[in-house]
């Protein structure tokens, strides 16, 4: 099969899954997020459950997910170039049967999907408000997919809750320092957080992301905090668990 | 110097400080709670600052602060025979200049100390609620130290906000399960959360306690997750970290 590669595309593995999946880093690179993400996110096995992945990028969090179910996934990207990559990425898997692609803004994404209609739905949304300038890109495609340009926390909770069935699971990765920005837009729209990871580069140093899963209409009652997850050791090799995460367990 | 014990009452050991105090297990003993937020609290080592122990106990964490500070500590404790013990303890010590025992409800606390007048604040709460019901215990001298029954959280920010200066500290024990509890009532009368430490009883298990510092009319940017705490390794013995706060360094 040959897959039209543009400008400074390449592609990169989803080791653990035996995936292909088309990267640029002029506009798009999946990163470690998405990854803890995919695996963060529970999914059944079984083909009957509605599931969708928000600020897909270029797909890597939507292909992830296809490797542990048989359930339809719809992966929401405002960027048409990212769109377009995550849409080649699925063809050249073969997953097309599984794997919707739409090229839509959060705000709209109930034009495209049913409201109170999904059981799962992951994102790995822009981390940094607007006037977060320290850590703008002066690169577009990059500055839409980290900054809060055309999506907030607010609103991202806003268009997940719309979509999620009562009781539906929504997961989250963000990062610590906007915490109470996620835990106030989630409360608001009766997302209940239930279960949070904190994730730490290495030990000893403090957490620089989060995970977090809520559910719709959930009591906010018996919030979990799950075992602390590491990246690095002390000589800055991964850790078994994030090992295994990237590569699968054929390499332990 | 003879110290007289009360009914079931015996001297225990705060082994790190070089500290003797009066236990009681029909009455109160202090537990690795207290030891952990004596260790989490920061206080200078000059004699200017205010710090008071609010919901004191035995005074435990008012003996740890003193063996880390020359500055004066108030302790308000509600049940009079533990502010009996707690007064005997900090007599049996000779610590009389340092530490005042207060006899007093929380929610009565500026009758006794002016507010907008301290530095650092600690606090061990009681951690149910009045209707978690599993947990009560017929015994009132502990069920008033374990349920929310003179003292609910939002009670305890409330008095805690209001003794504190501007850009005073708070530093609390509490459980995960009470998360969010905590943080709606610190928001609302403006202590931010600053710090936040998980406590973990072992790797790969759930978070049974939380540290949390608090800082009045503080911004709420800029949340650090510090690293986890275990407490215990694998083997069921202490990690470094617990041993040398409840042992000090000699025993390593």
């Amino acid at each position: 099969m040959s897959t039209e590669l543009k400008g400074d595309e390449r592609i990169d593995q989803l080791m653990q899954f035996g995936l292909d999946i088309i990267q640029s880093p002029s506009v798009f690179s999946f990163s470690l997020d998405a990854v803890l993400l995919g695996h963060f996110a529970k999914v059944p096995g079984h083909d009957r459950a509605e599931i969708v992945d928000l600020c897909s990028g270029n797909g890597a969090v939507a292909l992830m997910l296809s490797g542990q179910t048989r359930s339809r996934i719809k992966a929401v990207e405002i960027q048409e170039r990212l769109a377009d990559m995550a849409g080649r990425s699925v063809e050249m898997n073969g997953l097309t049967e599984q794997i919707d692609i739409i090229h839509a803004d959060v705000n709209e994404v109930h034009e495209y999907i049913k409201k109170d209609s999904i059981d799962i739905i992951t994102c790995n949304p822009p981390y940094f408000t607007v006037s977060d300038s320290s850590r703008k890109n002066p690169n577009e495609h990059l500055a839409i997919a980290r900054h809060e340009l055309h999506l907030t926390v607010k609103e991202l909770m806003k268009a997940t809750s719309g979509l999620l069935k009562t009781k539906g699971k929504a997961y989250f990765v963000h990062r610590p320092e906007r915490f109470f920005d996620i835990l106030d837009a989630m409360r608001e729209v009766n997302l209940a957080p239930k279960r949070i990871r904190f994730v730490y580069p290495k030990p000893d140093r403090e957490a620089n992301m989060l995970l977090i899963e809520g559910i719709k209409q959930g009591k906010e009652d018996g919030l979990k905090i799950l075992p602390p997850l590491y990246v690095f050791d002390e000589e800055g090799n991964y850790f078994p668990e994030v090992r295994r995460m990237i590569y699968g367990n054929e390499q332990d």
